[in-house]
């Protein structure tokens, strides 16, 4: 029988097992210390395949260093970065982005299921070149989105006119590129930078590896690579056994392997989603796009399901809850969590 | 037949096979995410016994980071950190104390095989309470030394008593402490709190992890766990899969496989040195004390030793070279070097 | 005949008269360099006697450099501090409050008449203790605000009660806090520290100095005077001729004339509401408090004033603008652009 | 009679009358705040005429703002500034170097006479292109130096021969630059662009300004004048009555009063270094080129100076004392304080 599952996140799962042998495998024999392997070169290149363009790649451990460091080449500590006011960068890195860019001021702006809209962000970028404002300098979004919804290409494409238009950098926080890309069944390279993405922070970490992310820096913006090894060699984050970051990602890369992670995921979330919705007094409070949803369940339920052994967070008011399914959910997981649901529903309903 | 030795560092071995099980057998199963996980918590027990008091303890996975978060917390931005001018912290971290601590002057120092000295210390330390200077905030010490040389008990708390006397804190980068303990037959105890150390940088890599490193608070500094946890999320060191780090430096500590690890690299640099010694034309320019040697060779025997293969850095002028021993270098490869460093000397003065 | 009169801002006029004579006294004669003068020492005695309490002083050039220094003393760089949308130091100081506190978060608020309500920050506040947060650290309240309206005593006491709670430190951007004070009637203790205000920026430029503001620091807060002196010199704010800002300070509060100056200012900015209400199709936007007006005047009466020559911003859109009367703006001043505006008044409504 | 002189600095001094003045004659109107007034404007056209090509101009108050803001577009936040260890920026700015340019390292450098000379530099410039290192970006030096001593224009040449081979920037502090302008009997270009100087801070408050100094931007660096007024701004130092800062200078550069003061100065302490080199038991340390003095005096000489009024700093151990001579010293102040030492020197020798 399986056990209760855990869904309070994507990275209470370990490493998938592909990637894990590949560091058991890459560990014998010395390699030059710092990132200057083998596999770093190989990873370059790969990653070029997979964009389809040539691209310029920096390996770090996390996803806030990723994002922070991405957007220190963004913006100079006097600059303004708009982005979505519940985006990770402005509200779950501890102020990494201001710490690693120098200061500057992230702008939080409204915007429906967590998506920044083209007309919210034109009316917000005010101040060029008045001395007393910070100036407008990047732009975030996150895909998926903090509430697990998407940004379809014509949406960046119309973002990405605005920022060009007023000349600013477009980055994307992928932390959940691969779950986004396979629900959207388009190219990793009509996501980005075909749309109008300069910067992508690219995850791996939430979707199979142990920890693993990537800056990757499209089109002009690959001229800021020197820099950025320097801000990461500052930042404590260039691992001196460096085949340990890229030899994740090759494997990562390799074979499909994140590709089917995401499905898996994606579709282990659409199961509980249509599993739940059919329940009485639930409801999903956004589109269920790739691997997160947001139910409103009951209370009784919700503390049934918790004295069960069921894990996950309170997310807003009301008995709203997040899930969130990751590349090892299985579908016993998922049918166990459900048949308690519905047995506590109905208990519930009957009381 | 053994392949020819790469000396270039202790950093270009893999991890030793115990840390990486330790990793695969972690991998099973969800656990919370951050750090918040059982081998965060039987760290800290682990790390309380081997230092035989309380201290506080946070994983990092590099030594860089783990050198620039405990100077933060040990110095205002406005303020002084003593250290010697060949220090780690000075000359190969490209500013990243001065980032982490907003901007504090690292204030170089000189001093024989690498140490500082009471004397120097105390003839530098100024300033204090004149608004016009940078105000005495720490000293930083490498144990071992860049030079491979060590600080005896009463050398440090030689060091201490200067510390003590201007309210500094006293920080030790341990990025080879495992070394220096082994050699110096003392207790971690001994080697730091009890001759005064306030913060130390507890390194793993070089010794055997896959990058695991940890900033150790002792005495009034364990106060500043708390303001350290925020810094290391500002800096994208929170590792979302926590265990990864803590896994590491549980196994790292378990059945003495660090103490293990660090005897068998310092013998094999003894071994390397005595050979090297008995060589026509060898100096040896530093005292052997741990795992780090720096011999003078002849010209041609170095150009003979790298036509061979083997891998070694060039270090200061007039045919110095270093060498790094680390926990997987073997007696053959230690052979294997001194066989054709014997062979191309004899050449060398046959011509 | 007096000339068309600037009303863009107050501090588009020069230094009051007394001010400039007490600089030109104290030219003469040498004194000890870098703020350790006897008027140094005669301010910060003033100012106990002014605010009725023990306080400590630090004086700077520069109304940004007070609040962004204070705000470095009352929030760590992993800190939030909570203010109005529109306040100064989060749209009109470039980051200074960022670059100062080493890239602390300004969480901005909403909130009528761009005042802060106990309410909104209440809510607001979040994250303590949640190592992915930033840490809510202080508050900041414009008197005035933005927009001329005024905190009463009872308000700050509200406002105060929260950040009290919560741990927090209350900021006071007093900028025009003479306006404020004689406007409202009451003490500066009043309106400060027995309101709850921790530190206070001491605006003095807007109402007569040259250039010259200081930080105030009450009760447990006075305690961080010795690390704002360093702050303040590393910020290249220490003037190395110091009795340039204290003998401002001093000749400010002398005789009143910081209180007779702010009477003038407010005097002048109620006649000017008074006759602007007066006139067909004027609205006054928000109440008139203190010395700032923000009427909507219709079209062709701002386009004919402009072409008189008088001067103003403006304000938001449909034809509002910004009024801001000084310490110098006299009757006659006000009574030209009545006059002015009635005339084109009539003549626009004629039309 | 002459009260005895106070030569602890040559800000001891208030300010020239005819900047005073100026300050006076400019007070009466309104203007434009932030520093878009006339003044500002003719400003940069005098300057121009000056330096004898197109400068870009930046008023501040106090030379510690001159130097940080200069030194912050010179080298970014990963950068290694190079200066001889006694300069002001290493020494006397409490960090200001570093807090502006994010945390670039100053690498002090020993030198004669407080000089750097070409070769130190070239001999200490490493690390270009390693990720380890800082990044050479500039090199700073003192004109006149801080022991007084005076680079000429070959001099810098042979330093910008050194800076032009390896990219960097050359930043001179003057805030004694026209003490080492009439000294050497060079033109304002000569000693600047001409000789490969980048950056310049331009000071004037220990010259006759009351709180006025300038960074000036020569050749390919004026680019950087954009950047530069929203540093200056984020560092709270764009004051808003900027006539204060534009009409201090324009006084200094008027009818060649800068000149005419840095003469005096030079002279009268040409004069006190030959009256006392006629004493016996006294020695000068370091050769009197510009406004200071270095003098050796017999222990009881400088006890009985100080029991008599006269004020100077002690400098370095063996009776070392410094006295700084400034635009307002006169010859009676110069006679007194030498009649004082040969009275008291006399009855040093016969006691």
């Amino acid at each position: 029988m399986t056990a209760p599952a855990n869904f309070c996140s994507d990275n209470v799962t370990g490493a998938a097992p592909g990637i894990l042998e590949a560091l058991v495998r890459a560990n014998a024999g010395p390699q030059a210390a710092y990132g200057e392997d083998e596999a770093g070169r190989r990873l370059e290149a790969r990653m070029a395949e997979v964009f389809e363009t040539e691209v310029a790649v920096l390996p770090v451990a996390t996803g806030t260093a990723a994002n922070a460091l991405a957007l220190s080449v963004a913006s100079p500590p006097y600059g303004a970065v708009y982005c979505h006011e519940a985006a990770h960068i402005n509200v779950d890195e501890c102020g990494a982005p201001e710490f690693y860019s120098g200061g500057a001021k992230l702008v939080p702006l409204p915007g429906e299921q967590a998506k920044l809209t083209p007309e919210t962000l034109a009316g917000a970028i005010a101040g060029a070149g008045v001395v007393h404002h910070v100036q407008p300098a990047a732009v975030s979004i996150s895909q998926a989105s903090e509430l697990g919804t998407l940004f379809r290409p014509a949406e960046i494409a119309a973002l990405a006119e605005v920022t060009r238009r007023h000349g600013l950098a477009l980055h994307m926080d992928g932390a959940r590129f691969a779950n986004a890309l396979v629900a959207l069944e388009v190219s990793p390279a009509e996501l980005t930078w075909r749309a109008g993405v300069d910067l992508l922070s690219f995850g791996a970490t939430k979707n199979g590896a142990l920890a693993a992310e990537a800056v990757l820096l499209f089109g002009g913006l690959r001229d800021k690579l020197e820099e950025l090894r320097y801000r990461r060699k500052r930042g404590g984050h260039l691992v001196s056994k460096g085949r340990l970051l890229s030899v994740q990602l090759e494997a990562y890369l390799a074979d499909d392997l994140w590709l089917r992670n995401a499905r898996q995921a994606n579709a282990m979330a659409r199961r509980l989603a249509e599993g739940l919705a059919a329940l009485p007094g639930v409801a999903l409070r956004h589109p269920v796009e790739a691997n997160m949803l947001f139910p409103r369940l009951p209370a009784p339920v919700i503390e049934g399901l918790r004295a069960e052994g069921f894990r996950f967070y309170d997310w807003g008011e009301d008995n709203g809850i997040r899930l969130v399914t990751a590349f090892g959910t299985t579908e016993a997981e998922v049918e166990g969590f459900l048949a308690a649901a519905r047995r506590l529903s109905g208990a519930s309903a009957a009381a």
